[in-house]
């Protein structure tokens, strides 16, 4: 079940349908979940802004780098052009060559690219080390093609799962979350959509509430076992129609809401926000004509995107909490689940859930 | 009263004598408070990394822009250069030009400082125009002067003071705040501390809790009257010996304090973080040697620090809140101060307060 | 005269018609030049967007950061909001304040305006203060209204004047510079002007010739005279329809022409590039609506431009350095203007100059 | 033979002894050159930054991004961190990825790194395409770990070898080229080595004469036929021990030399430079201290290394022009070498050439 199932609203922006990333029309995901004997738990997701050739039709985009202790392919490319021409790849941080070779396959095979020459694949990527034998790169090409092409518009499966499938955070089991706003009309009508890789520590807090201070189980509490490092990969998705430069403003605004549930980005974190636009009018042929015709979301109007992005960003981080398992993996290494009983009693005591 | 008066903690980490940016050893803080009339609520507050002569013996620094709406001077120079060189001034926002000038004037006037021919005065701001007469350009030279000379090493004012005697934070008067962390002598036993300048908004968290939401009064609520602009200068200062970079990188986390409170970074926000290091070994000389001698926290370190920002800033945030005072200003124009009251049941109904 | 007028041809593509940042549409240009009793050398040079009320009308820009050293104000709102709302003043370090201020009341006071609380003063600056009496503070508010309202659309002077009144470059009399480029209908039909503040070192190169060398005359070639130090402020206008990134992009490319020049962007150096776009349908009003409708320069198409803006950059530099008059200033201390006669025995004896 | 075997000097620091990357003591490279049949013209080129565990031992280090059309890996964490790990790869756009790849293995089973999770490769490219099937990505691991174990210390080729076996520079041959400049002691005495991998456009000017315009041969000259894009890879080395932040200002110095051959960064440009210092006391073990210790030369004494890394870079691409050999590949395609014996002519002819 994820965190609102329990009566717990994050945020004062309603939901999307899915409360997902996928309620930003024509975002598709895909996940390929390696679980295999006592050591390889790893996986690929996939995020794709349209169901088209992405190549043909790039998305304008952004890349925020929260701390750069992290592998991200693809950024500079990113942020120079405005644009994004591929399927965005999360997996482990030992397989970026894997998938970005995979995505690079994948496009040069797509029809109507015969003579692309040059693919700026973007990957991301956390460590799962802990729980996967991630030296033995297990992730393979067919991995990362079967993410891509599985992927849905309807798919808003969470936890162990692509991924997050050996992730870590807070000390307790990560994976996949995902979670969206739909503003009012008022405010442009506008859905933004989240999807994070969680595997990253600090001191937790859900809805507000220092559940990582009550449950003693904090970066720093105890010198011989913190391990706050990991990292967050965040996806943000909006069909509202915004220029590279409020995407990237957009991105800076995911970095707030990991904030929110206690992340601190650590030193050995790499947190990375990629954020693109789905609107029609602000893709961008391949071969472009000399002057492009756009409409875009002036700035005045971006605060309401702003606050959603950080509502959906933390709410998709403590999803990936809530509906991830626990897991055993390498060397026997057990990491808990969030023992949401015990956490929805703080939450209670706290009178953070009110229906019963 | 401050926020820890009423038993409310934040974080994990232990705060210094002070819980202020003072308990960093040498910074100094002076104030110039400027209430007149029916519609001058401004003022002036001055930083000073230590009392010495400053432009002789520069102190390592970083400027962190979470949200550019705002007319920060000084960050270009502090960022290629890696230092501050002047003591850093928060006004309002049509003052920054008196500011800087005063601070030059300063730097000119200083002995040893026959010949400087260039100073790069660091002024920050927010806008007060809602209850000063911001348009009126009210701080003069010498109310610049004075903050900076009457700047003592125990001032911890908060509230209704210098620059944030016209400030507005969530919709409740905002003000000067200030906070700091020790950590233990495990984590190197360094202090970080944080002074704000508050006058942002958002949907306000008081030790985790929606206090906003349950006060029914946040960005967005009421779109006739919602006004999330604002901005929020921090200012980090830490007797950790650390260069430009890691500088750089605690900035950019007391943004994520900021987030904590609530705070979204809205469009029109300008929120800057300047953080400096008093570390004697890395100040530098005005006429350097050839090669400088450093001893600086390695990356693998920083981790505790970023945690101490993040937590002293958003109980720097919270100070202002607590300790502001209702105004009237401009136009007749009214501000409530924070009703502490409803805001500490609030508190209490959610468990956060413990003792009493 | 100017380097043109003695046959030598800068680049491949050709001038404007005044060869003047005035050649883009609606850019207008004031100087005021201060020039009293024996130490006061130094002046306001204005660049307007165009000549309506830029407040109400702002156009897109980009600030890029060659080398920081240096006073600039504005850059951070440009960068994050994309464009530039004030005239754009030249002076020197030590007088920012009183142009920003200047500024603001020139804004405050424009009819339209009477309710506006927040001005982005972008002023630039380099430091004359080896001629001028910089600490003295000579420029007044009035001076930089004066070269505001003073502004023209036919202003193409250069040498000793305004801003550049007493600046030193390469060892020379440097000063107000400016040029510009036309591309052909082919490639968009689009003007590329610019105007720079000349007042840095390294080996002066003369349409590519290393005169510096030859002159012996250079940074580092007397370890006891040398002084590369200095600053460069280049303003790039263009009627093409750019939004900020690309405006970001042709800024830097302003920063290839410096280094064409010979210049290093030495340590102490402030080489400041603003470029903004003049396109009317990429204007941005004060209060806009939430869409804004852009035509704007695709990024396939972009390379013509960036070449104008290197070429253009190169050829107002030498301009400066051409029309420079020799000029005694504080202390008795005289530079001298480019020698042009032996410069040309130079250029002639590499048959750079093909006329005669 | 490469440009000053003809008696052209670029600049007027002295050169180190071999002229090369390589005469920066410690530093190693190697090359595998691909030729195969019609249509394989690729490579693999590696830089090491010293001859041991670069993982155990990182360098301080930055990357600068000219133009960021481009897929290098690596450069969040280089400039997040302030340093590199790895040896430095360059090879063909589409073969980042098997590059990375085999950087991970290499790093993976070296002695010492047998726990190691988390490697950060750094791997550069530029698009040989046009005389490479570089669609059929014919680089595999094995070359990649060839052109690592091959490295030494006084590797000096250059031309079409390695990564520069396919490239194409202002319509001429391009490939790798080197050079080095000698500070004199009193200027600090260092090392300054640059790599390059040309593979751009503009219009050519060797030693300051528009070579590129005499032989009508230059960007957008013909529009039917004119190609800009490409990229450059430039590789910075030093033995001044230069922290993070000195290290991305000398990065930005290397943009300065493309600047003066006649680059122009062209919108499909993939410019970067690559910095790292090799300076000892400045290498970050990979088990730090809490303490770094470190001397590191101060702002003021950067301006001579500016100059160094300037003069060096636009000698190494020009060293890759003259010794690059005409070559046939993919479709028959064929690309002439620079026509020496007519530069030569018209350098003759201005003068460029002294002895003779």
């Amino acid at each position: 079940e994820r965190i609102r199932d329990y009566g717990i609203e994050i945020g004062v922006i309603p939901t999307g349908t899915q409360n997902a990333i996928t309620d930003v029309s024509g975002v598709k995901v895909g996940h390929t979940t390696l679980v295999k004997g006592d050591s390889i738990r790893t996986g690929v997701t996939a995020i794709l802004p349209h169901g088209g050739n992405i190549f043909q039709q790039k998305v304008p985009a952004a890349v925020f780098v929260g701390n750069g202790f992290g592998k991200l392919a693809g950024s500079t490319q990113v942020n120079e052009l405005g644009n994004i021409e591929t399927p965005i790849i999360l997996t482990n941080t030992l397989s970026v060559a894997t998938a970005m070779d995979a995505v690079i396959k994948y496009t040069l095979r797509q029809k109507g690219n015969e003579n692309v020459r040059s693919v700026n694949a973007v990957v991301g990527e956390t460590n799962d080390g802990y729980l996967n034998d991630i030296r033995g790169q297990h992730v393979k090409t067919r991995d990362v093609l079967s993410a891509i092409n599985n992927a849905t518009e309807n798919n808003a499966q969470e936890g162990n799962i692509g991924a997050g499938t050996g992730t870590v955070c807070f000390g307790y089991k990560g994976g996949i979350g995902t979670s969206s706003r739909k503003l009012p009309g008022s405010l442009g009508g506008y859905t933004v959509g989240v999807l994070v890789q969680a595997n990253f520590g600090g001191v937790l807090q859900i809805a507000g509430i220092n559940v990582g201070k009550e449950l003693s189980r904090f970066a720093f509490s105890d010198q011989l076992l913190n391990n706050v490092d990991g990292s967050c990969m965040i996806v943000v998705a909006t069909d509202a129609p915004l220029d590279h430069r409020n995407l990237d403003r957009l991105a800076k605004r995911a970095f707030m809401g990991l904030a929110k549930t206690g992340g601190i980005a650590s030193n050995g974190s790499g947190d990375y926000i990629i954020a693109f636009s789905t609107a029609k009018e602000t893709q961008i042929a391949y071969k472009t004509t000399h002057l492009l015709k756009q409409e875009v979301v002036a700035n005045d109007y971006m605060s309401p995107l702003f606050m959603a992005a950080i509502e959906a960003t933390e709410e998709a981080i403590l999803n990936a909490l809530f509906t991830a398992k626990a897991t055993t993996g390498k060397n026997n290494r057990k990491i808990e689940a969030l023992p949401v009983s015990k956490v929805l009693d703080i939450l209670k005591e706290h009178r953070i859930i009110k229906k019963k």
